[in-house]
């Protein structure tokens, strides 16, 4: 006979055999869908799935901009996969900068655990909300707005962003007009940039064209 | 010649290629993502997929709660997949009781529909909303918040929950504290309770260590 | 000196203080936002507003259609105000129908408690799903198409439909072509019907023009 | 030794492994979600995937409603694929009309690029909202209403439809009503019309039973 | 006595009683909320409510950029307020350039009517997506991508962008860097230009500091 | 002469009139909506309002479990409000646990800055996902489901919790349980809890009935 808790232990069981309810661990060697990856079977998935210790490590501020940027974004920690949020870890070294940029998918919110940090974002308006950041502030920036973060300190600053979704994406705007093959012309009528400016940069940044 | 009929006939055809425009019926074979089952491909469908008889038997209360819950969520009813919204079946035998539980993916509206029904939910300001609901009357319980049924009559009680979600999911709070190996210590250190009442229940519920 | 149960359950409540994060019971004198009604203060909420009785009365079917639908929306059931949830009942006396409608605004599924219905939806590619339901059988109808539902039995039907939105919505084909001012003209010509089809309805249904 | 420029580029290429933070190019060839289809591989996409010139084209309108409706839906342009937009085109020869419709996945705006439109929905509390439009004015259709348009002219008019879904979907009553197997009693229950009417439109629209 | 048919009606009215179902147009005068303006209230409403003219009319290209993008959002046409969609017409003198901008809040679709245009974005991965486009053509810019449009020929050219958003954004990185008073020297860190070239361009645009 | 710069720009500032596309500073003094709070004026908005300093301030953790969680969810820092994201900061002295807890509006990334904390979540499988973190180590739980955070060294542990939402909500079992005057009885019935261990617990955390 079948004892009465298994019974309606059954019954819930079935109804969690839907991965889909709890969490979508990203597959990343399967299909994606607009909402993301595919989800790893459920009996597949592990705690190690939903722990990820690459932000443990400071990344390496030894280049040009003196900065790093280390995502923990659904690509590199599938555990986020669907549930819209993600991190990353800023290094800055002293005098380093993440330049102008955007996240494309997301809002984020900086939280400075080490130095001093000038941060900023413009608003659609052209206005700038411009502010020195010390450790223990956090400052928010909203979805798909141009920001930037500056070591304002002269040693190390450390921070964290969060992001209010799993693959919030980043876009540097000096990667995005120089570091490619766009025609040089083409930037200059499109940035109102002099030739002489783009042309210096695309060397800096790999760019072609 | 082709019919005038015809041509605007197979526009419209040709814009109704996606089945996800009209519904995505669960193919529980296929791989899953952040926002349901992959679809069952729109020949393979028919009215079967859209009709679900498993509701109308009463579930078995010969158990330890006198209770029994019946989903009819995506796993169950692949017609759902993908609509936001599933139903599920509730039989309360004579001192039924669904304990405490939460639906981390949905709101409920619970509609009884015979004898009488005592549920509460608690706010996350820990205030208890509190009711004795008789035949024909709904409450709803917002998402996520903690919440009971019990039969508040001598006979047998039915109800019918509906859920703003496919797949809301289902955490009874004993089950998730007493029906795994969560190590009796660290139950104690994260709800307060004592030693003795930990292992009674595990005991009852079948967790370990 | 404070009493430290006090100092972690403050800074609970204070987080608390945003009825939105629990819920949102609509107040419907306050200004209306795409999103649903403004909250009701989370203070002059009670386990009232959670609760609805207005379904446990039968509609009136002594009508042209034999059949009443009762909504709990969240005009009338501002519990569910932004869960995106809410129910109607469904009275249908022999004979009874609910003509071809719409709910533009949320996935619905039907549960028959009483009597038989024959319930039918039809795709974007024009294809008709049609299933006579019996008693404790549920059908879905994917969100904003053409459906209906007709008493299959010689005796009253009763059932209730749940809805993926507090607020679906309701449009009966025949109300919105023949229950306005809409000139008979441009009824013709927009839906291909005969004149005296079109003025013989306009005047069961009220319509002019 | 790696060069700097590289390092912070890597990590940036790494965190854009995932393409739906970009975008989700569909892959009509491989399961669909609820979400839309899946995605083509980054590496197979290019800018042919974003760019469409089948509305570039006027639609065939020598047919019995003088019309045509050419859609750049995600299943057309797979580009749009998970985007929540996409676009269709109306071409309305003299005496030309779109029967009353609903798109049951989004709203729409109409941009008349050429002659004139009588256009109007109704709401469901059967209000009508009706205009005619003249070359350069757009007009809204909430999503899931009734609505149609008519060429309020003597020669041809041209419009562009757009919509906020990439799958928006195309309902029109007389197809849903008139083009299927639907028995013709059980469409007269439905919709009050007459046998006759019904047979009659059947006919022309190649509906069966 | 009553009606019968004014009985089923009068449900359904009150069913409507809620604008937000059907839709929301924007007062602007009232607060707005995350998801939009508040609604107007559904008496006041009209078909002019629905129906804008703004884009009938060519923006004046006289200007630095030879170009004019004229929107019809939210905030000018309150018709699409909560509907998640919008429009805009841009006019291109020749030589008009509409310079490297995003639009955080949503994506877009562009349709070419008039002329020639050379339009690009450029995705987080730094890859460039370049077309000229056709009159007739359309082409997709996923939401929150660098992106821009240039006149290819030697007259004028007209388009219409569509969006996924009532309130999509409109971001020039030329603007935002240049044309307010965010101080030199971090600009010059942030983009990595000469002081000499921001100086220049804040001098075109109006910045200062 | 109106100047050619300014024409461009006029128009950009006119379809920038919508906070809503940029930001939604929450007024806490205006009606909420389903969405959350109503913005602030955008011409009353600073930087200010964008920065948060509270949780640079380490909460006191003399209390009962030796822990303090200090939000900073759109009621304390209303600059998130609208944007889907929040923080909050969590203090463990020696022997301090969180103890077992949801948050039924969003998902949460904990990051341990300092320390080492046991964390677990319990799926509605019932299954239990449990990992010791060392600084620097990040651990997702999923929206909705059961979890905890207990200090495992002997020391001082901090860290910080990323929510995928504005207003996350913190339902903490034992409080809900017990720290309200939901009867006794009803309580013993809906967790199987032994009626003298309920009022043990009534008695410490001030629960009534």
């Amino acid at each position: 006979m079948m004892s009465p808790v298994i019974f309606i232990f059954s019954l819930l069981v079935f109804s969690c055999h839907a991965a889909v309810q709890d969490f979508c661990v990203g597959d990343l060697t399967a299909p994606e869908s607009p909402a993301g990856y595919s989800c790893k079977k459920p009996a597949m998935v592990t705690v190690a799935d939903f722990v990820y210790s690459g932000l443990g490590v400071a990344g390496n501020t030894s280049n040009i901009i003196k900065a790093a940027v280390t995502p923990a974004f659904a690509a590199q920690f599938p555990g986020v996969n669907g549930l819209g949020i993600s991190l990353a870890r800023l290094d800055l070294a002293a005098g380093g900068v993440v330049p102008f940029h955007t996240h494309p998918g997301g809002s984020e919110v900086l939280l400075v655990v080490q130095g001093s940090i000038t941060a900023g974002f413009v608003s659609t308006a052209n206005k700038v909300y411009l502010k020195t950041l010390k450790t223990g502030d956090i400052m928010v920036f909203p979805q798909g707005l141009l920001h930037f973060q500056v070591n304002a300190g002269g040693t190390i600053a450390k921070a964290y962003a969060s992001f209010g979704s799993a693959s919030p994406g980043l876009q540097i705007v000096d990667y995005a007009l120089f570091a490619n093959d766009l025609p040089t012309p083409l930037v200059a009528a499109t940035t109102f940039l002099d030739i002489a400016q783009i042309k210096k940069l695309k060397g800096v940044l790999g760019g072609t064209n």
